[in-house]
């Protein structure tokens, strides 16, 4: 397991951009847009991490509810694993509660998974794996 | 600048330390408490990343404020800088927000300070200098 990536909930992804690439000194490595999710993101590499802006493209949905109810911040830690199937059942092993029935494609043509923040003192963590 | 580590706020810093370096196959590298700042910590090395598990040890403070407020979960984004002091006044002209006047002692003897989140899309940054 590695950390992949830590996402961010912003309600302006062009300005959130301008700040990481800008005042933090990173670089726009991704855009994409997942109707799907409901969001545009773009992942900007500072400081040897990779941050993942998200910006919800309607009124509902998780990531919209997230800032109707917190505000834009800190939404999520993810990280990377060679086998997301096992991380998947590993994790619920341990007492953490993943959400929905198995991996999905997620941004960068990659499989994901959440595990309910509940389970894990507030943080929603991602699970990651490459296309095989 | 260099992603140093994740701050994570919790109500049960050994409940926590024992999810993240358990389930998470992490390890626990450094403890502290700082009264001044009223917290517990633990830096919990997991996935190639730093943890940082932060309890109050009263209820009030920042820190206890925040949890009242939002709950536990993910609390600051810490970057490593060579030259502390003009970070932050890089860091002001770039009109981002520093909290106080100057760096002042933090965990693991390094000084630190912080960037407003209400200027950093709702992302309270700390900025850490290793003591030269």
């Amino acid at each position: 397991m590695k950390l992949d990536h830590v996402g961010i909930a912003v309600r302006d992804l062009e300005d959130a951009v301008q700040l990481y690439a800008g005042a933090f000194g990173g670089r726009v490595v991704h855009r994409e847009e997942l109707p799907d999710e409901g969001v545009r993101l773009a992942f900007v590499e500072t400081g040897g991490a990779l941050l993942e802006l998200l910006q919800p493209l309607r009124d509902s949905g998780p990531l919209a509810k997230f800032l109707q109810n917190r505000g834009e911040g800190l939404h999520h830690l993810a990280f990377e694993v060679s086998d997301i199937i096992r991380a998947i059942a590993e994790a619920g092993a341990r007492g953490l509660r993943p959400v929905g029935d198995g991996p999905r494609l997620g941004a960068r043509a990659r499989l994901i998974a959440f595990l309910h923040p509940a389970a894990a003192h507030g943080v929603l963590v991602e699970l990651v794996q490459r296309a095989p």
